[in-house]
């Protein structure tokens, strides 16, 4: 791994997890030249800081992505390999990633932190949340600190560096692309990662959502507060448009827009046999219904 | 159009054709971002420049293009529609175009120089090359140039500008998207276009060939111009193994291999029947076999 | 151009505008193949159509696109290159589009019914609507057709299949890639087009929406008649989910909560000095409130 | 894991390496679609299979690229993980993957036959190649069998599912996210991959490759016999104008030339004082010149 990185007191990282880190090395563009390139098609009009606001915000918006595909931004991350396999979907992206065929493996694993350590939900089929007895948390530590270690030594075992205790005379080693089979996806690796601020904004949108894994969360979080400095207007119209807007369905409108004429959900519901009429009238499913509600703070 | 655009004097700007231009706006990284790039895979090693060049030979030689997908060119260009119809299949760019809905548009027409106008090529299908009488090239030329202008003014009228001796009181005027329809694709237009440099070389290894359509070739040799100075030693090792380079099929290979051990055409040929037999033997179609001839200079 | 499509009668063929058509040539997979290509992820479960449409619908509504990308629609389409300069911005699709540097174009060229010569929109800038004297229609009509047929006389000429009067002995002929220059982009061009039913629904909100110019909403209206059928759940999910949702702002939402509490726009206002304070208080620009009025039918 | 995939005795499946396979769900197009799509470029002509072979050729020699995009293939693979790592850096597929998220992992993983195991390669810096004792090979296979199910186990104890002696009362069991975290990417994975006919070349041409990892290349190789004998026209050619086609750099072709001309290496090498004034004249590298050397078997 890059040992010249010296991460720490380096104001463009940030350390993420236990060995992890985000580090920004290069963008290209600013909130101006997204402007530059939307004045192409839109004509040029004025140009003060509060007019390339509004155009921003215009653009966000009304889904006009191009103009902000005209910045860039170069990261240099590092991360448990289960983390970059979910990364790695993301297609938009250029990446060189650190390679187990050419290079050995580094000797990090991630092991979650004890208030990381948590039980799968009971609401969400992906994700994990509530609590656990500390005993168990701390059984699942040592599980997995020590397998990393485990791994680790048959790794070099078969690499031929450690006899392991297996007394043979002249070992010669496994080739590092069969080695590394052994170790787990906990494993670290490091990347450079470039993408334009469009794609980047879409990668941001799902995976500083709750309902992605808190591992890649963390990544997320410390890629926009690297880059959102430097494309601030880009990233406060994308907040407002894009990270905390809601889609809407069809019939969530409908329902929506008889609540909106000043009736209450009972008052609306009075009109039908039952709970399943009404929504059979709305198009919505029980679950949505219960979203709806609570998203809209509806009582 | 811009207007503010200095073309003349500014160095990052290159006239082509009769009204267009070529100028380079941003880029991002340089060789050594590639050589980076390429590090965090095949592991640190020693760095001077020495070893920078012959890395990213290394690199293009193998085809191992993603850590040349770390840089970027960002580019300013204005040429006809039908060159941007060319431009726009090269699918992994990023771009913003002058919109006709939005504005209006230009009063620019490409129409080519004397020593342009070119018969259709006898040997490639889709080219031209050979000369044509002075006379025709006037007339085509007088043509192309009438033609834009007339185009231009009637959609002038259409537009409500002009009312073109039509007589109608309280001209309205038709809609700029469609009053466009009528522009010839001589009509230039102006856009943005922002690539990384992976995807750059691919596009130039296209256009910058004499198969390419004349009007493309002079967008793409400017780009080179422009670019080329800003990643030295990858375009120096692009030259060398990707624009220069030739694919060599199965077949040339065999037939190659057999003269290199030292016989020539006609004493492999001898062999054979006749030159059908010695075609089939090697796999070749006789447009191949007379294409290999002029490509390796044999006799 | 190929005379070989009968589309008169062929139920896979759709015309549109005067000389256009839209054909479904072939497509892969279907609902059910996006429901198998989820169930790798999200495992098996049971597999009535009922639940098949009900994973659809989740699938749409929450975003999860891989599994639709799953089904490709090929089409076979015939429009005006104007046209076709707003459909190849959407690079995700596999192309092959007929050359004028290869072939002669063809004759037949855009002129729009009297019913949809319009002049330009006073509150959209890139679009048309209203109406104009009927006088004026003739006349753009007239300069329309007249254009197509002049400059398709020229490129005859230029081609050198037409003496047109310039009493030249011996015409050569310019080359086929040079005369097409003086054509209007309202001439008709012809392509194949392939795209995965994601990126396809992506084109269809796009393009069926009503700011898109009427010429390729046809297109996309074609489209979305063909391809439907073969993936009947999955557009019942987009059309509830995609094309009629809307997408609702950080500031939308925090007026919206409010008036959901049974307040009007009219009490909320009376805690405001004025309208401007008000909006403040939101984050609403003047004209985002008009059109949250109208979209939610508030009074 | 999908259970209900009967892979033996299934002629779209191939099982490959211990517990995979590769299986082809579905194709769109064949070698006529290919021909079908070129032709609206290139015009109609004549249309025998003898003749779409010669265009499918001409295609493929010429790398037009875009008719074969027209054609896809859908695959069923089930792969270790560290074989996903590489498969997934082609970035053009469609692809659903098995979530370890959602649903706990499988049992199964990838422990390589003995006469797979092999130590690093001395040429070659990314591979394997050569002997090693018995003995160290039994020991390699031993660690790595010992792992996957120690591995596994204490996945299982961390899921809560087995106590594994540590006498917790009432366990809650870790979510499947975390506790996944412990295997080893030799635990394998399941997926559908969809992808154009043209980027699935790409994809071959490389992994194919004698540089690839032989683990990845068994995929490829089953991808191949699989998908070939829809297309035996496009990969006919694909073999002779890609696969086995070599590419000759610019100082190569300098050297065949003056070889071309009757003359050998040494005669050749006689006009210069040294062998590295030689491949300076030539600009080659000598390891390049030693590659040379051996793939036109010169002496």
């Amino acid at each position: 791994m890059t040992k010249a990185i010296d991460v720490e007191g380096n104001p463009s990282y940030i350390r993420i997890l236990d060995h992890g880190f985000v580090g920004l090395i290069d963008t290209m563009g600013d909130d101006h030249a997204i402007v530059q390139a939307a004045r192409v098609s839109y004509g040029s009009g004025t140009k003060s800081v509060r007019e390339d606001r509004g155009l921003i915000r215009y653009l966000l918006s009304h889904r006009h992505t191009s103009p902000i595909e005209m910045c860039e931004a170069k990261l240099h991350i590092k991360i448990p390999i289960f983390v970059m396999r979910q990364l790695v979907r993301h297609r938009t992206a250029s990446l060189n990633e650190y390679s187990g065929r050419y290079s050995e493996m580094t000797d990090e694993f991630y092991v979650p932190a004890f208030e990381d350590i948590k039980p799968q939900s009971t609401t969400n089929k992906q994700g994990r949340s509530g609590e656990m007895p500390g005993l168990e948390k701390e059984r699942a530590h040592n599980i997995m600190s020590r397998i990393a270690t485990e791994n680790y030594n048959e790794y070099q075992i078969l690499l031929g560096k450690d006899d392991g205790g297996y007394n043979i005379a002249d070992v010669v080693g496994v080739s590092r692309e069969l080695a590394r089979t052994v170790l787990p996806v906990s494993n670290y690796t490091e990347l450079y990662w470039k993408q334009d601020l469009h794609n980047l904004m879409h990668l941001l949108k799902l995976r500083t959502d709750s309902h992605a894994q808190y591992e890649i969360r963390v990544v997320a979080d410390a890629i926009y507060n690297l880059v959102q400095p430097k494309f601030p207007l880009a990233f406060e119209a994308w907040v407002d448009y894009v990270r905390d807007a809601v889609s809407v369905s069809r019939m969530e409108q409908l329902l929506l827009k008889d609540l909106l004429q000043g009736k209450s959900v009972q008052q609306l519901m009075q009109d039908y046999n039952s709970q399943t009429e009404f929504l059979e009238h709305y198009g919505l499913s029980k679950r949505e219904f219960e979203d709806l509600r609570a998203r809209w703070q509806l009582n």
